[in-house]
């Protein structure tokens, strides 16, 4: 895995995601310059503050204007429009990515869409956390983790791996697909869990919160973030999360008999094979 | 809250919890000896080797026999006739309790059956893992978390408080409610969780496993857990587990419907009360 020497990179949005890029890429010294671009001055002065970029500015025009790389880090809602201006404002060969966890609606919004010489191409870092903001910004949150690329057919040759490279200088697994093979397997890994660890803490009976232990903690911990990602995210992929939430009342029902029946087999069966796939993925 | 000190506790079953009460008991001081009883000599030789126990025995008249206090810390599904087999060996005085995960079924099983002169109070320390055996104890498990205790109508003047003080003892809080109360609230707070991590570990497509990231992780870590312990427990408790598992399914109905229609404003509705709940129980 090569590590692109980079001049200038762009974020734009320097919270948890666009934060811990800037910090892995001064840390690791791979870029000249780090332009965090955001459109409020706190947030900015903040991951100035913190070290996570190496200046600022509310312009995004002005921000894109020396960058061979443009990453988006903005919530999903706002990333087409983003890539669009950045795109605008860009010298030509930029590369532009960004890091939303959906891919399907945002790369077929901008396909074909952007003047020659831009590049874009989307990932999506598998690199969450409950926490957000500049300050739960870290160099290492992209370590060991995998990176999902998701070139599509009109993506310039080139531009794909290049993007790849970016993610594995930061320390990440790159893995190529396309962008609805991700939003399928997401919803299931990912947009799904976070459901239902939210609907499973809502819909505990306040009262019994004192009698909750690490059990209830490590199910519902995701449950802690945002309200207002997490709606984008399961509407933009909802026939997706659907799927994947038909398969889960499935196996949820074949559950519910078996308790009803008092049906030892069944319900051991679920459990040890769930046990079987929990066991193979580890930590 | 005093500390009450022990002459010979005796320790039915030395896995992870009977293993950390042996541990914590001897860091602590708080017993002159603490006697580990099993049925298979190569657990209990483990014990002795991790010195959860000072001593051990696979006969359980002879390991209860100078006993002040016998806990049962046996799968659940063995506790009612170890608590007997205990009573009828055990001398006048003795204090049993035991640490299963349910306790209406146990508690009533044993209310009144007991030889006078002999006390049994159930507990429940809220203090599981998804690992087990001896090799997983640890002398502080019980630091910090909180045991149920539950004293029946019958149960004797100051038996249930001794129970107490001997969790207190261990570094936990505890509660007292009836056997009842009990198994409704950990219907929610435990039984469910385990049974919806469980289904939504078994639910996650195999090609699907190298997309999983800490949310997977974090919400099915618990699927790891013993699966005949977790088919016991939801059997056990199955009517408080129905009525925990239609109040999530009836959320989940409301979920589903708005994913469907696109309705961000109750998806974001149930998420924030979601997060509200998660973010006060913290950590």
């Amino acid at each position: 895995m090569s590590r692109t020497p980079w001049n200038t990179v762009a974020i734009i949005g320097v919270g948890l995601i666009g934060g811990s890029i800037g910090l892995a890429l001064r840390e690791r010294k791979l870029a000249r310059r780090v332009v965090g671009i955001g459109r409020r001055a706190a947030s900015l002065r903040k991951a100035k503050q913190l070290g996570t970029v190496s200046e600022t500015t509310l312009r995004i025009e002005r921000g894109v204007a020396d960058a061979d790389l443009v990453v988006v880090a903005t919530p999903i809602d706002q990333i087409v429009d983003y890539v669009r201006e950045a795109a605008t404002a860009a010298r030509q060969g930029t590369l532009i990515t960004d890091a939303g966890s959906t891919k399907a609606t945002i790369v077929a919004s901008l396909d074909g869409q952007l003047s020659d010489g831009v590049r874009f191409v989307g990932s999506h870092p598998l690199a969450g956390s409950e926490k957000s903001g500049p300050a739960a910004a870290a160099a290492d949150l992209f370590v060991g983790r995998v990176v999902v690329v998701t070139p599509c057919k009109t993506t310039p040759a080139g531009a794909a791996e290049a993007v790849a490279d970016f993610w594995s200088a930061l320390g990440a697994t790159a893995f190529m697909m396309s962008p609805e093979e991700h939003d399928a397997a997401l919803a299931s890994t990912s947009h799904l869990p976070h459901l239902v660890a939210s609907l499973l803490a809502g819909a505990t009976p306040r009262d019994n919160l004192p009698l909750t232990a690490t059990g209830w903690q490590d199910t519902t911990r995701i449950a802690a973030g945002d309200a207002d990602l997490w709606t984008q995210i399961l509407l933009d992929n909802r026939r997706n999360v659907l799927n994947s939430l038909a398969r889960f009342e499935k196996t949820m029902q074949t559950a519910r008999r078996a308790i009803e029946r008092g049906d030892a087999k069944t319900l051991r069966r679920l459990l040890s094979e769930a046990k079987a796939v929990r066991d193979a993925v580890g930590s």
